[in-house]
């Protein structure tokens, strides 16, 4: 580790999440510390993420964002994606599994998270929606559970791929629907328990109890 | 040309959108377009889809599916992707164009598309909740309109950032809601008017006009 942090990264002044890492800057710690690299975080209010200067970094005012020497990136997938390749870690070498571990974090974020998102609007209408809205959550898991099987990782080892599929299904921990596959609640909580995501675990729990004067 | 077509895509046999072009096949024949590849199909019934044969090539029996070789690949983004990288097209050259030009593929298919999506869905309870669905696509065209400004393409030239998003934008265009962002409307036509897009849309189409006797 060098004295000097090159690499910032945006945040949640005070995450919506109450700091159980489901917002979207924790794949990008988790990735920083899989690979090792120190980062420095810039806390943005939900009025500053709207205004020019955030919106020069992310167009859609939205967290996180990715800084390092004249890069500037956003969209959690690219950044992750970027920190793979960029410090060739998280990804494999063969090329054909590369590609593979690739389509799992876009699997991960298009096919996965959307129903599973949609869960979590909450509306009025939502109660009624939602045994519909469920059901294409227990066809993506059914699929996905079959596909893992007894293996620990979806592409042999762990990759960016785990990494951003693990960050999506963690949306479902309060649910209990992750329960009804246990290779995929075991999947899970085999990428939390690593030493990585524990210390981007803690580090945006830090944050949010910081500004809540904890 | 090569006389031997080595790639296969996976399409659908009578696409639901009626050769509008806008199944998940369309970015990956208009990728294979833009580097000049040339591809065979192989058509899938709803039925086939969910069979194992399918399921091997695609874990949620979906399409499309990409094969080349001895490597099997799924989602349209991680498609688009391989061939941009393994053509040495479609994404710049400049390390952090090329990383910001990735950034703007997640975001076609993370931050865009799904409030587009959700417009689509036909549920008894839609109408209700349709002006805030829209209000949220609304709110990721306005800013992507900002950014956009009066650039020809996001990131200097057209890119598979561009590709991807003007696929996903696509899927407006019988809700008129395009209309009132005159610079992305034209950002839409600019990428249809490729003659790469034209062949790929051509040949989409001609599947399904096959498929329905005409």
């Amino acid at each position: 580790m060098s004295n000097k942090i090159s690499t910032i990264i945006t945040v949640f002044e005070r995450s919506p999440d109450r700091g159980r890492g489901l917002a979207r800057d924790m794949p990008v710690r988790w990735a920083l510390e899989e690979v090792g690299e120190p980062y420095e975080v810039r806390l943005v209010s939900f009025e500053a993420m709207k205004e020019p200067a955030h919106r020069a970094r992310q167009p859609f005012g939205q967290i996180p964002t990715y800084e390092r020497g004249d890069l500037v990136l956003f969209e959690s997938g690219a950044i992750v994606f970027h920190i793979a390749e960029h410090y060739r870690r998280l990804l494999p070498d063969d090329p054909n599994a590369r590609a593979r571990a690739i389509a799992w974090m876009f699997s991960a974020l298009n096919t996965v998270e959307p129903p599973i998102i949609n869960r979590g609007v909450h509306e009025p209408w939502c109660e009624q929606r939602r045994p519909l809205v469920e059901e294409g959550i227990r066809d993506r898991l059914g699929d996905l559970s079959a596909r893992l099987g007894d293996a620990d990782w979806l592409e042999g080892a762990f990759s960016a791929g785990d990494l951003m599929m693990v960050s999506v299904l963690r949306r479902l921990h309060a649910s209990g629907i992750l329960n009804e596959y246990p290779n995929l609640h075991t999947y899970v909580r085999r990428g939390e328990a690593r030493p990585a995501f524990k210390r981007a675990f803690d580090a945006q729990l830090a944050v949010f109890t910081a500004a809540s004067g904890g």
